[in-house]
C-alpha cells in the first residue's frame, strides 16, 4: 500500500511518474538520454548498470524491469542473472566488467569508488565519458530505487508485468520525447 | 584529483554539470523544480532536506554548499547546524522534523522508510505532495552526493566559496531556467 494516494493500476515507478508530471519530465529525459542515447556502450550495458545497482539496493520492482530490459537487448537471460548474483563469472568484456564493479561502489556511496577501481576500467579501455556515465546511471539508480520503495509502491508479481514492462522500454523507451531527441525515435 | 578531465576552476558539482550539459539540463531541471518551484515548503526548508541527506552521505561539497544556501534563505545558521547534529533539537516545526526524519531514512535507502515515519508527518499535517517531494528531493541528493564524490570531484576548503555559492544558489536558483518556468524569475 503506497504511503501516497497512486493510481491502482500503475505499480512501481509508473503511479510516481504520473502522480507529479513536471517532476516526472526531467527524470524520463535524463533517463532516456542516459539509457538510450548515443553511447559507446550499448542499451544492453546500460541496462546491466540499472539492474546491478537496483539490485543491490534490493528494489524489487526496479530490479526486475531493467533485468527484463536488459534480456531484452541481449537476446538471452543469463548475463543479467550473473551479473546480479556473480559479477566476476558474467559473460561481459572485461571492460564491461570494471564498469560495474564502479557501479556497484557508487551504490553503497559516492566516497567508495576507488582509484583502484577506476584505473581497472580505464586499463581495459574505458573511456572518460564511459566511466562518468557509469557513475550517473548508477546515481540515478540509487534515486529510483529511493523513490519507488522510499514511498512504498506497489510490486507486481507476476512476471508477464515485467516482461510486458521490458519490451515497452526496448520499444519506447524512456520518455516521451523531448524537443531536440527526436533523432532517438528511430533507434530505440 | 578528479577521476575524469573536468575544467579545474569549477569545483564539486559545478564542473560535472559542464562536462556533459545534456545530462546536466534535465538535472538542473528537477532541482529547480523541486527546490525552487511552487511549494507549501520554503525554500529554506527545502534547502535544509538537501542539507541532511548530504550530510549523511557525507559530501563534503554538497552539504557545506546547501548548508550555505539554507543560511541565506533562513538568515540564520544555527538551524542548519542542529538539523545536521541534533535534529530532535533543530528550531524547526513539528512537521518539518518529522520530513526532515523522512529524509534521513530515505538516505539509507527506500526500504528504510517506516509507516511510523509517515504517520507521524501526517499526523503533524504534512501533505501528501509534502511527503512526495520530501522523498524525492532526498533521492535527488543521494544522485548528487554519488556523483559529486564518485567522480572525485575537487571540495573547496574555503569557506568564501560557499557563502558565494549559497548567494548564487538563492538569488539564481539552480537552473538556466527552462521554457515554462520564467515565472520563478522573481521568485528566486
Amino acid at each position: 500500500m503506497p504511503y501516497i494516494p497512486l493510481e491502482e493500476h500503475l505499480p512501481g515507478i509508473t503511479g510516481l511518474l504520473e502522480y507529479r508530471k513536471d517532476t516526472a519530465a526531467p527524470i524520463r529525459e535524463l533517463t532516456q538520454i542516459l539509457l538510450r542515447g548515443p553511447s559507446t556502450l550499448t542499451e544492453g550495458e546500460r541496462e546491466l548498470i540499472a539492474t546491478i545497482v537496483s539490485h543491490r539496493n534490493a528494489c524489487v520492482f526496479c530490479t526486475t524491469a531493467h533485468t527484463a530490459a536488459a534480456n531484452v537487448f541481449l537476446g538471452e537471460e543469463s548475463t543479467a542473472e550473473l551479473v546480479k548474483h556473480d559479477l566476476h563469472a558474467a559473460p561481459v568484456s572485461p571492460k564491461m566488467k570494471a564498469l560495474l564493479a564502479i557501479a556497484a561502489q557508487v551504490q553503497k556511496g559516492g566516497k567508495y569508488v576507488t582509484p583502484e577501481a577506476i584505473l581497472e576500467a580505464k586499463e581495459n579501455d574505458a573511456t572518460d565519458i564511459e566511466i562518468h556515465d557509469t557513475v550517473l546511471i548508477a546515481a540515478l539508480f540509487c534515486l529510483y530505487n529511493r523513490y519507488v520503495d522510499g514511498l512504498s509502491t506497489v510490486t507486481p508479481s507476476d512476471p508477464a508485468f515485467y516482461k510486458t514492462l521490458g519490451e515497452r522500454l526496448k520499444n519506447n523507451g524512456y520518455n516521451r520525447l523531448p524537443q531536440g531527441y527526436d533523432h532517438l525515435k528511430s533507434t530505440v
